[in-house]
């Protein structure tokens, strides 16, 4: 075995350690700041967890946001509509039978492409999607599309105990947030969003 | 340069690109979940961001979920209490000099040392301090404080545009929501959160 070869050995264990790591090469396909609808939709497919923020019963009619997983679709071919797995074990699930009104949000510095730039940084892309949070209807073409998305995206989901009641939910989108560059928030229509030109 | 030589240099370049990444030597100091005080502080000085919570003036009182960067002190050596560099060019300002209801949302997930956990797996802690988002005055004591806070963890932030009137603001908590393993939130008061037994 020569210097090449063992070079060659050290330089595709580099390499496996960088894809292992998973969040460098991810950044690679980023649509360009100016790409608005194209840069929500990534941030929606390339995220799989976000803060869903709803209105407390508890906290009285607070606003409190929880970590929640969530999934547009297969791998690399979202909807963009979020998808989740709730139980109203947990408040946010007893918060949006109340009330509907719920948020999303996800930030590109998740998915390690932001580099040294700062979370707040507002090129260091973020995301939040605003709409009423509904129940998804079990035994239904959505409630199949919606255990497809989730599970592809969130294997574990599938073992989750049976016993406590878990659902699917949607966001219904009606309003969408975007930072990806200096100059304030991007404009872009839910429908532009749901149907971007490829 | 025998095999042995070589070899050892492949470890060490592996050995580098973990440290680089950065994220799974952090999960060292993570106290044991049966400690919800020490897991909700050490959630709190180990997230660098996370996603801030207010009621939406645009959205008609809606929740909006806004990713910021924030820090409760110097590293290691947080109160617990987190602090944020906000300008009113952004909503979640803006929302809250009109209605102070605010929660801040971190995941351990962000850390990196959930591992192969899902997100929403409640052994990957999450925390989220509700309360009021009050704006810090200047040229007071807290707003130092404040500021040393912030620019410890967030170096940039001293650069950012002086004509964008970015404020200190920080969360008055009330309410601590912490899940850190399965069986629901803990109990834990604020009292114990800000006074913490070592």
């Amino acid at each position: 075995m020569g210097f090449k070869d063992v070079f060659f050995v050290c330089f595709l264990f580099v390499l496996v350690s960088i894809v292992v790591s998973g969040r460098e090469l991810r950044s690679i396909s980023k649509p360009d700041p100016d790409d608005g609808v194209g840069t929500a939709r990534w941030l929606a497919s390339q995220n799989t967890w976000g803060v869903l923020s709803t209105i407390s019963l508890e906290l009285k009619g607070a606003p409190f946001g929880n970590v929640v997983s969530f999934s547009d679709g297969l791998p690399d071919k979202g909807s963009g509509i979020p998808y989740f797995y709730l139980t109203t074990l947990d408040p946010t699930a007893r918060n949006a039978l109340k009330d509907e009104r719920a948020s999303l949000t996800v930030s590109e510095f998740s998915t390690g492409s932001c580099g040294k730039k700062d979370p707040e940084n507002p090129s260091c892309a973020k995301l939040t999607l605003s709409g009423k949070l509904k129940l998804v209807q079990g035994n239904t073409k959505e409630a199949e599309s919606a255990a497809s998305a989730l599970f592809a995206k969130h294997p574990e989901m599938k073992g989750w105990p049976k016993n406590h009641n878990f659902n699917f939910y949607k966001l219904d989108i009606e309003d969408i947030f975007l930072i990806d560059w200096f100059g304030g928030p991007k404009p872009i229509t839910v429908d532009q969003y749901l149907r971007p030109r490829m």
